[in-house]
C-alpha cells in the first residue's frame, strides 16, 4: 500500500468552510428576500476573514518525540505546514466554522499519517510514553467539537490522520461483508463495492467527506438507515489500536460470549483508542430505487402514519417528513412554478400547511413492489396525498447539499445550526414541541424570530429521532453566546424530557456536559474505568466524550 | 405486590430433571431398538439416585449477617430449607443433571427472594460488606454452569431468586413496548401481552421455565429470533441494581451518546449487576402463523438455501435446518406409517439422505403472502421439495420437549449433551464438518459411535449458528470427562476456525477457559475494571464469565 507523498490530497477542507468550494450555490434574490421577511435577515455580505493573518503558535513538540514519531510515520507523513495545521483545527459545527471565519484557530502541535496498524500502534505508544495527546482524525467532519485539538493535562496534542489507512478493502462475496481500513470515505468505497454489484448503504449527508472509522466512532445513522440500519449495526468485527496493543472484536454474525464489546468500541469517539479495521455487513446493488413525495396536513398526522409504517414492518428505506415549517421553507427557497403549483394544489386539498414526506424505497424489484404497495395503502388510510416521484427526485438530488447552503448563510450574516434527539414514538410530538418552543424563544432577538425547521427521520418500531435546523439573524456581538445558549436551553430539555442527546452527531465536546444526565454516574465511572485500562496516561482525545471527575 | 408466603410455587423443576414430571414420554420400544443400533446403547435403565440421602453442610452465613438479609426480604423469604436449596443447586447442563442423579449437589447457603429493586439493592450491599457471594437466579435454566453456587474467595454464597420482581407489567401500545420485572416468564407475559394483542416473540426451548431477566443477563436467542431479533436486539431500556447503587441506561429508540452501555449488561451473567427491569420491543399477534416442512438433497444445498432467503431479506420467522443424521434420528424415533411414505416419497425424489428445514411465518396475512410467496421461488430454485404444512406443525407441537426427552434418554444409560456456535457463511460448512468430526471421535468408545445431530438455525445476512446435539452410550466409568473431553476438544476447535465459543447458551463457567481466545486479553482487562466499579468486593457470580486473572 503506497500513496503519494508530499501535498496532502485536495480533498481537504477549507478550514472555514465545507467541501468543494466550486459546489458553493450563491442563495437567489427570492430567497434572500423570504429570509428577510422570515426571519429579520439584514440585506448584509459577512465574508469570512482570510487565515493568511493568523499566526500559528510554536509547536510544543519536543525534538527527541518529534525525531521518535518520524522514526515510525517517516518525515513525509509528519506534517507542521501551516496549511496541514488549519485544516486539521476541528470539526464543521456551527461555532467551528464561525470561530474560523472570524480569523481565529487552534491548531494541533503536528498532523501525522501513519501507514497501517502498526503504525498507529507505535505512534499511541510514544504519545502515551511522552504524553502528547491524540485526535485521531477521518473526514473531519464532526459538528459535536469531537475533533478539536485539546492537549488535556498533556503539553502537546498531534491530529492522527488515517487517510493511509484505506486499504486492503476485502469483499466476502458469500457472506456480503467487507473489510476496509477506517480512513476510506464514502465514495470510494461505494466505487469499490459497485464493482462487485454491492453497495454499503450508509449516507449520511457528510457523505461525500466522512470516514468509515468516524463513522463506528461515532455511532453514524445516514439517511437510508431505516432501511439499511445505523451504522452499528452493520459493523460485524473491528480492530482498535490503543496504548496497551490491539483488541479484536466479533466473531461470527451473533453471539452470547458475555457482553459485546463491539458496542463498547463504536460511539467511543477516539477515548478508548483508534479503529483500525472494520468488518462491515453490504448488500446487493438495489434494482430498484424509487423515491416519492407525500403531503400530510399536519406533523402529527404525519408522524401517525410513520408509526404505523415502522410498527407494520413497511418502513422505507428512507423517510424523512418535515413539519409545516420546513416544508413552508424548503417550498420558498426552492421557487419556481412548479413550486407554485405544487402548493396551490395542497391548499385546494385542505393541506395548506402542508407536511411533506420523501419515502424512499430500494432493493429487488418484487420486494419493492410488493412493500410500496402495502405502504401506499397504509399512507392513504393515514390520510397522506401522493405528490409522485419529482419531489422526491428532487430530495435525492441536493441531499448532499446542506452544508454548502450553510455556508452562503453565514456570508449573509446568519446563524444556522442544526440539532438532533430521539425518543419514543409516545413521547415524539410532545417533546418536538417543546424543543421548537424552546429554541424559538432562545433565538428571539429584537422582534425577530428565528426559522426552526424540524423533520423526523430514522424510523424504528418504538420511536424515531428528530432533527432540527434553527436559522436566524447573527448576533455579531455575542455569535457563539448566541448560540450557546439556546443549545444548553435545548439540551436541558432532551435530557429532562428522557429522550436523548443526540441520536447520531455523538458527544463531543458540546455534548459531554449532559451525557452523565443520560448513562447515570455509574455509567461514567463505568468509561472511566475502561479508558483507565486502555489508555491509562489519558492521551487519547481529551476532553471528548467522558466528562471530567470530580476535583 | 404482594405473592401469597409459604411454599415456593411448584413450577420450580425436580433437581435432577426437566420441567414438569407430568410432562415425560417413555421412549417407545422401537425407538429403544433404532438407538441400541445406532449408538450401541445397552438395554438397561440408570434411574436417578434419591436425594433424599444427601446430607448438606451446615449453611456458612453468621447469625448477624442472616439478621441483616431477613431484615430486608423478610424471614418468609430467607430459605434455608432442604428442598429449597436443592431446588437452587445450579442449572441444567448435562454435566448437572448427570451429577444430581448420582446424588450429589452444591447447594447455596441460602436462597433470598427479594420483593423489588430497593430489596435487591439492600441485599447486595450487605452481601458485598459482609463478603457473601450472590448467585442471580432466574428460570434456574442455565446449560453453562451460570448458576452454580460458587462463593469465590468468599464464605458463603446465597442465590438470588428474582421470581418476586414479576410486576409491574407496564405496556405502551403506543410506542409498542413492555416494561416488566426479571423474574416474569415466557408464558405469563404472553398472557398478559395477548391480552392487549402483543407478543414478544422470544421462544427459547426453556421458554416453559425461564425468566425475562435470565434471557437478558445471557443474550438469548429464541426459535423465532430470526424473524422476531435476539433478545438483545428487543430491549430497549433496562435497570441494574449493583452493589454501588443502579444504573438506567437507554433513552429512545437508538442514540449515538457514547458507547451503548446498554450491551455491556446485555450478557454480562450476573456478574455486573441483577437486571431489575427491562424495557422491551413487541409486536401485534400475528394474524398468521404457518409452519411447513422443506427437504433438501445435502445440507450444502440446504445451507445456500438458507443464505439466499437470509440476503434477500426473506428469511422465514423460524428456520431449521437438520442434517442428514438430525433428519434420520428424528424420523427414526418418530416412527409411524406417515413418516415410513414420507422417506418412500423423499426416496423416490433423490432426497434419500434428506436434510428437513422447518420453515415458519408469522404477521400479517398479506406480508406473509407476500414473503412466503417469495421465498417459495427462492427455494425451489435452490433445489428443495415442499413437504407441506404436517411437518411443520409437528414440529410446533414439539418445540418444547426436547429436554424431557433428555430426561428419558439418561434413565436409558445415554449420554445426551447440546452445544452451539456461530460464524460466517463462507466457514459454515467447513466448521460443521471440523465439529462433527471432533464430536464424533472423542464420544467413540467400544467400537461404538455416537449419533451427532446438527441443525442451522438464527440466520443472519452475514451467517448463522451451528447447534449439534450428540448422543452416546453413557461411560459410567468416568460420566463427567467422558463429555468434558469432547466439550474441551470442541470448545478449542470453534476458537481457532475464529467462530464464537457461544451463540446463544452464554458464557457460565462451561466457557469461561475459552473467552479470552475470543476477546483477547484487553477484552478481558476490560470485563474486570467494569465489574471493579460496579461489584468492587466480587460478590457478584464469582467463577463465572470472566476468568481468574494471573496469580
Amino acid at each position: 500500500m503506497t500513496i503519494t507523498s508530499g501535498a496532502i490530497p485536495p480533498r481537504d477542507m477549507d478550514p472555514a468552510a465545507w467541501g468543494d468550494p466550486g459546489r458553493r450555490a450563491s442563495l437567489p434574490p427570492h430567497a434572500r428576500r423570504w429570509l428577510a421577511k422570515e426571519i429579520g435577515l439584514p440585506d448584509r455580505r459577512t465574508p469570512a476573514t482570510p487565515m493568511t493573518g493568523l499566526s500559528l503558535p510554536e509547536s510544543r513538540i519536543d525534538e527527541s518525540v518529534r525525531s521518535a514519531l518520524v522514526e515510525v510515520v517517516g518525515e513525509a507523513h509528519f506534517r507542521d505546514d501551516r496549511d496541514t495545521l488549519l485544516r486539521h483545527a476541528g470539526g464543521k459545527s456551527y461555532l467551528d466554522l464561525a470561530r474560523r471565519r472570524r480569523g481565529l484557530a487552534d491548531v494541533p502541535d503536528a498532523v501525522l499519517l501513519p501507514a497501517d496498524h502498526a503504525g498507529v500502534l507505535a505512534v499511541l505508544r510514544i504519545c502515551a510514553e511522552r504524553g502528547v495527546a491524540v485526535v485521531p482524525f477521518g473526514g473531519g467532519t464532526s459538528v459535536v467539537g469531537g475533533l478539536s485539538p485539546l492537549t488535556g493535562e498533556h503539553p502537546a496534542v498531534i491530529s492522527l490522520d488515517l487517510r493511509r489507512l484505506a486499504d486492503p478493502v476485502h469483499v466476502d462475496a458469500e457472506s456480503l461483508t467487507v473489510t476496509v481500513g477506517p480512513g476510506i470515505r464514502g465514495p470510494e468505497l461505494e466505487r469499490k463495492l459497485a464493482a462487485h454489484g454491492l453497495t454499503l448503504g450508509h449516507f449520511p449527508q457528510s457523505w461525500e467527506h466522512a470516514s468509515l472509522g468516524g463513522y463506528a466512532a461515532t455511532r453514524s445513522s445516514g439517511q437510508a438507515s431505516s432501511g439499511y440500519g445505523r451504522f452499528d449495526e452493520l459493523v460485524v468485527a473491528l480492530q482498535l489500536a490503543t496504548p496497551r496493543g490491539s483488541m479484536t472484536i466479533g466473531r461470527g454474525p451473533a453471539s452470547a460470549a458475555g457482553p459485546d464489546l463491539k458496542a463498547l468500541i463504536l460511539g467511543s469517539e477516539g477515548v478508548f483508542g483508534v479503529i483500525t479495521e472494520l468488518t462491515l455487513r453490504v448488500r446487493r446493488l438495489p434494482e430498484t430505487v424509487h423515491d416519492e413525495g407525500w403531503s400530510f396536513r399536519t406533523f402529527a398526522e404525519g408522524m401517525t402514519a410513520l408509526r404505523r409504517l415502522a410498527q407494520a414492518g413497511l418502513a422505507p428505506d428512507i423517510a424523512r417528513l418535515s413539519d409545516a415549517d420546513e416544508t413552508r421553507a424548503n417550498l420558498a427557497l426552492a421557487g419556481g412554478n412548479k413550486t407554485r403549483l405544487l402548493k396551490g394544489m395542497l391548499a385546494a386539498r385542505g393541506h395548506r400547511g402542508s407536511c411533506l414526506l420523501i419515502a424512499g424505497w430500494e432493493g429487488p424489484h418484487l420486494v419493492v413492489r410488493d412493500r410500496r404497495s402495502a405502504a401506499t395503502a397504509l399512507l392513504r388510510a393515514a390520510g397522506g396525498i401522493r405528490l409522485g416521484a419529482t419531489v422526491g427526485e428532487a430530495w435525492r438530488r441536493h441531499r448532499y447539499d446542506g452544508p454548502y447552503l450553510r455556508d452562503e448563510l453565514l456570508d449573509h450574516g446568519a446563524l444556522v445550526e442544526t440539532l438532533e434527539t430521539a425518543t419514543s414514538w409516545t413521547d415524539l410530538l410532545g417533546l418536538y414541541d417543546t424543543i421548537r418552543s424552546a429554541l424559538r424563544s432562545e433565538l428571539s432577538r429584537d422582534g425577530a424570530r428565528p426559522l426552526v425547521m424540524t423533520h423526523v427521520s430514522h424510523l424504528y418500531p418504538t420511536g424515531a429521532s428528530l432533527y432540527f435546523t434553527a436559522l436566524a439573524s447573527r448576533d455579531d456581538e455575542d455569535p457563539d453566546g448566541q448560540w450557546q445558549r439556546a443549545k444548553e436551553r435545548v439540551s436541558d430539555v432532551i435530557t429532562s424530557a428522557g429522550a436523548t442527546i443526540t441520536h447520531h452527531h455523538a458527544v463531543g465536546t458540546d455534548h459531554r456536559p449532559w451525557l452523565e444526565d443520560e448513562i447515570g454516574g455509574l455509567g461514567i465511572e463505568v468509561l472511566r474505568a475502561v479508558k483507565s485500562v486502555l489508555d491509562p496516561s489519558g492521551v487519547l482525545n481529551p476532553g471528548k466524550l467522558i466528562p471530567e471527575p470530580p476535583k
